[in-house]
């Protein structure tokens, strides 16, 4: 047990309409126990091509997982497709019926439709995984020491299935491979550079150990991969690559542990008991999205604005209207006092202001889309910068300029 | 020209650290000038996968798009792969050398690196699209009728790419078959009542109008999807399904245009002049940034709070004291005493309140994780709804709440 492959089911993917984040997240997980993702095919909802891809997917790994194509509508065809391949036949479960009942009966559904009766026929010979958030059952087939789980598609059914129970059998019966990930977080360096000047260190790496490059945004993540029988070694292993790798780095690095900035922030935030709150223009709540996104932010994350209309910005955070009118909203004095009135009005140690144009209508003054300027406020310490990226669509200039700030803002509590 | 695959390249994919956006921006792209993507590949950087890939890719679609490993380091070997598929060879291209050359002189990057002049090799016979926002060229080749198109990885490199150059490209040299696609969002009624309830409608469906059942939280999408030779036509032929199948479905449908609920809000609060504003606890900013995304959301949504810790709601938001001391911040009547607040400080006909326990610790006052209530306020009149969803993950928390708010705000606004 040491390749999956995963299959995506749906045309709702496959015509652009959903994004799959359900790959995303069972990949992950699976790393978490030693099990690599070979491949993931997306496929459409057709019998003929899931049977293809079935017998496909089993020639590059030992454990298939799929998702999608088990609800009770028409356009899912899944479980007869997973029948036809393994050669057998569906009936009706009476377990998994049952739990369907008590499913529906507890939402208040008692009228068990037909349809819905449908979902608790499964392949005779599955083993069935009950599904706790919704009607489609996950079901296990095992054909010559292959394991294939097809669960259904809905994210919040899908990431409980996988890991309160997929996961902790499969950790039960095979004896895996352990993994040990780190990755070092690299700022201010272009990723070529910094390719020459880790080159001799990555060609020495021991074989068990893989490294990547991962650029996001301004920041370009060092992923180190280690994969071997014994836990202890392999951090050890590690450990001692990243202490050859540092010094060639310098100031760099600015973490060696945490991976999302957000969460790097967190860190430093905590160990340094510092507060911090947001007045966000043309992010419109991104920034306060982000940071509010790490477990216990609420330590440091003290509170945020949203002060779309102008009106706001001068009357709650208390930016001149002369300010506004001279040098238009969307300027480096607008920002800078909105970081005030914010940190004044949030009583934080650090604030973070931001103002721009999002696109694709320009700003009220006419300004460029895609300018913003930022500031970042250190008790009585600040710095604003401008950002132009009129190549990025609403919410992606949304999401990077939310990532600039919060790498801008280690890079100044590192720098201290 | 009808059918396209897509190859997504990358170990970062794979190993589940990043998601794969592209595919779905690509697709949907694809969609609106008819080519149908019937299958994505998402692989890993290694040459005979890349290859073998390509093999398959080619019998299943006449276009072929690969995003992904063509990056300047060391683990990026897409473009090997694809000049030994095409039986061609890789050599320095003056055009694209003096491209990037002039790219990285306007970034102030004089130093022209060996390994990024290796950039502006590219297969002898392909065509190169130049990449204005990165270092890595795309480059498209040609054989026996059939196209791939090779990109980088990076999402705001490859959007202008494909909007702006291969989209563009498609539509001149071929002609297309023309699709049309409406969605018709369904809420208050169960997926298999509604798929009762329209069965003979959909069976008497035309055999070019495809129906997809597509849920959204507690919305269900119908997309009906046409295709044909004639814009015209298949506009008419849809309009008349979509009239035939309404009054099945009475008040339970929300929208027949728009797709998503925040843009659906658009267009209502947009018609009816209204203006509204949020203060978010527990959903972090979730809710601003929803309904921010929306181009010219500046006209309706005057602005939004985040008064994460509680002082913050009783100091800005004018919460009583004495409604936290009694009920807990977790609550109804702080749900209420917020929304009031925040309808007064920004002055706007609606306002939404979040309060709860994301997790995964739990609240300050011992509150069950996954517990939020929600106040919507129209005018004078205000509803609060309870929620209780533990097995969500902290940032699927945040979404999903949000969706079902603006969701509920509808319904609402519908239903006056």
């Amino acid at each position: 047990m040491e390749k999956a492959v995963l299959i995506t089911i749906g045309d709702e993917i496959l015509s652009g309409n959903t994004i799959d984040t359900n790959s995303n997240f069972i990949a992950s997980e699976l790393k978490n126990i030693g099990i690599k993702v070979s491949q993931i095919f997306t496929i459409s909802d057709e019998i003929e091509t899931i049977k293809k891809t079935l017998g496909e997917a089993f020639e590059l790994g030992d454990l298939v997982i799929t998702t999608g194509g088990l609800g009770p509508t028409r356009d899912d065809k899944t479980k007869k497709a997973l029948a036809e391949f393994f050669n057998d036949e569906i009936a009706l479960d009476e377990v998994t019926f049952n739990h369907l009942k008590e499913y529906m009966e507890r939402r208040g559904r008692t009228d068990i439709l037909e349809r819905n009766r449908e979902q608790a026929f499964v392949p005779t010979r599955s083993t069935v995984f009950q599904n706790q958030y919704g009607t489609a059952p996950c079901m296990m087939m095992e054909m010559d020491g292959k394991l294939c789980y097809s669960l259904p598609g809905v994210p919040y059914e899908v990431k409980p299935l996988i890991k309160d129970q997929i996961i902790p059998y499969l950790q039960e019966k095979y004896s895996l491979q352990y993994i040990h990930t780190r990755i070092v977080s690299v700022v201010g360096i272009p990723e070529s550079v910094l390719a020459d000047t880790i080159e001799e260190w990555e060609l020495a790496l021991p074989d068990n150990i893989a490294l990547s490059y991962l650029p996001v945004g301004t920041r370009v993540k060092l992923r180190l991969t280690a994969s071997g029988d014994h836990e202890a070694f392999l951090q050890q292993q590690v450990e001692r690559e990243i202490q050859t790798l540092l010094p060639l780095l310098g100031d760099h690095v600015i973490a060696v542990s945490e991976d999302k900035i957000e969460n790097i922030l967190a860190e430093i935030l905590t160990e340094r008991k510092l507060t911090i709150s947001t007045a966000e223009s043309c992010t419109g709540g991104e920034l306060a999205k982000m940071l509010t996104a790490v477990p216990g932010s609420s330590k440091y994350y003290l509170g945020g604005l949203v002060p779309y209309a102008t009106e706001k910005k001068i009357k709650i955070l208390n930016v001149s209207k002369e300010t506004v009118e001279q040098f238009t909203v969307v300027s480096e004095q607008v920002a800078s006092e909105m970081a005030k009135g914010c940190q004044k009005l949030f009583e934080t140690h650090i604030s973070l202001s931001t103002t721009g144009v999002a696109g694709p209508g320009k700003g009220e003054d006419g300004k460029e889309i895609g300018t913003v300027y930022y500031t970042i406020r250190i008790n009585d310490k600040e710095v604003t910068s401008k950002l132009y990226m009129p190549h990025l669509e609403r919410l992606d200039f949304m999401y990077f300029v939310s990532q600039k700030v919060i790498q801008d803002l280690v890079g100044l509590l590192v720098a201290q």
